[in-house]
């Protein structure tokens, strides 16, 4: 594991975007439900699961390092019927970034709807899944890609 | 969590994907160095991250039920240089399917590439992360989008 | 590690139940609220929580059995505006009885309860916490005290 | 995940207590066993289970912040032969407040009393676990109804 | 991960040990205070620790299959009084064996001998750590070099 | 778990090693084989699970403190062709040692290089495990016996 010992601890701050598609039928019957599938609120469980899962990035990612989380903020939007958008923040001042755990954290919270809507139909899909955004280290980075990226 | 008390045991038996791509200096030197980056071999460590992350699938997706996993199985294949294509494929003698330990498994796998890739280029992304099939429940399963489903 | 290897697997089944007491004020702050503080819903994260404490019980309490939990419900119910009322009903099937998962299902979603609550007032508390009712052993169990156990 | 980065960092402690009420009859063995059941020391175990809940308790409770705590203290002691009070003490250097990290201990270590007991009398009950005193935010607080907050 | 769906369930058993050596003065510190460090019971803690990490041994070995741990047992015994030796015998219906987890677990509780007695000497060392049997696979193994295979 | 309130942050560090006997045979057919076995690269598999164990030393071990590791770095030596020898180096900014994380690590490592190994003979033993050296704290230390103590 890199050593980061000699770099300054500053506020590190990290964004990324994952999507999640439903095919039109899924997509019309998850919202006929008020986003609520047979297993409960869809993105407030997402929303869990992700927070979950950026707090246990290190352990999950061999080389990332063991940081402490200060924020963690999700965000899920509907840009079609069939598309949900779903943004994670990570902040914490640390030695060294979070955008694994923003990563992290996007990537479980669109799992979990996954698995939230499985019943309705399996062919749904996932990403991509982007650093939208990452500061707070040597060099800035913005993507140019990321729907979120305004 | 849905009670599958009342389902029989079977071999179940799932296939998922993702993709990682890589903008094109980044694949450029990936290659250029025998797909290690500095922390290490990019390919093997993905495939014990992905399968750590196959086995902890009910960790991490809230209402997933705890399954004793037999069987792991990771591909890794460039498409293009830089086109990576993942597949992950679960098998277990459970009463319910594995498909989202698949997906975990694929997805985590794409996050260890990135991790391992990120100091070449922070524009690195992933996905469309799916199942590819799914077998040994009451349906089989079968994507019409996926790049393995051939 | 009490040797379960010369038990029978027989379907195992289990009911704990917990309480959370509230302050009035509080109480009245978090019904007209709709039961969601500031961090979201205070039942459906409760619910996720304890699930997931369920299924990582023999990792919490040091000699019980890792088991192949086939079924979690939780039910919450308010007996009084200040008094909640939470089951954990577990099942699998297996060879040692599952009331320490429901029982750690229950304690999780009541601590749970408590920490989406405690910006309200410090000074909510939990219990008794206990076993409603056992079943698939050698000798079944009722409590005769139990609110639930009617 | 309310963000903590504006907050200052101070040391942090709580106090939480729990009770476990033993049955008459299971309070009497387990007295004449010298505190042993045939799993083992019940409070030495129930000590250990209690830490390792502290330092998993952000694991455990969606929203709490992951904290590098320095000091878990427990104390157990008999107010009859029939009631066993749990005192579970935390400390850390961090910007919010360590009292769930202390309830979570109290009520593990209360949970791993009964696992440990539960062979001489399933009727075992826990409770009530609450905040005995938090120090070291923005206010105070100590409980007028706890045992332990002389 | 080795696909296992095509081998036999049956019965598993395997043993290992560990030894850990005590330089002479700590060896006299710690029995002269009853086997008990300022930390607490060093067996009674070394058990339990050693007990969680055989239930954890496919979160920790990246290939090791997730197994129904049906017996867990420890010896301790001091050879000599600078010498301690440490057995784990685990047992679980499964389709491979349980010689990693034996191993796990005799490896963590000497790894957490030596945590409670490291404020005595630190030169404390750990080892050989060996399988001495296995049974219930294709073929049995016993160890020639074991201090237990007697 | 003792009080490290009152210490003072600085630059941790420890060294441990372990080491890993082959029979001939055995290392004969690894060497062979270009260490790898069927399951993979037998030192890179090593290496990420032994950082992994690093991060994970708290929640192994009951009375380690949580530590934001900074810096975890193997080296894989074999001495002869029948023994590799392990060292595992740890480093954190923290106010108390990491020497528990780095025989934490090179043990897992060690596990991890049997299990990769085992079916080519199951007599491969492990040991002895030390520390090699520790500083940062109240008192360095050195091993006076260590292979890697030059």
């Amino acid at each position: 594991m890199v050593d980061v010992g000699n770099k300054t601890v500053t506020r590190r701050h990290a964004v990324a975007e994952s999507f999640v598609h439903f095919p039109p039928a899924a997509a019309a019957a998850l919202h006929a439900e008020g986003l609520r599938s047979r297993k409960g609120p869809v993105l407030d469980t997402a929303l869990i699961a992700g927070t979950q899962a950026v707090k246990r990035c290190a352990d999950l990612i061999p080389f990332c390092h063991p940081l402490p989380i200060e924020r963690i903020r999700f965000e899920f939007q509907f840009l079609t019927p069939e598309q949900l958008h779903i943004t994670c923040e990570v902040a914490a001042e640390a030695r060294t970034g979070v955008e694994m755990e923003a990563l992290t954290g996007a990537s479980v919270a669109a799992l979990t709807v996954y698995d939230m809507c499985k019943a309705l139909d399996l062919g749904l899909s996932i990403g991509p899944t982007r650093v939208v955004e990452k500061s707070g280290g040597k060099r800035d980075f913005k993507s140019d890609q990321a729907a979120s990226a305004s």
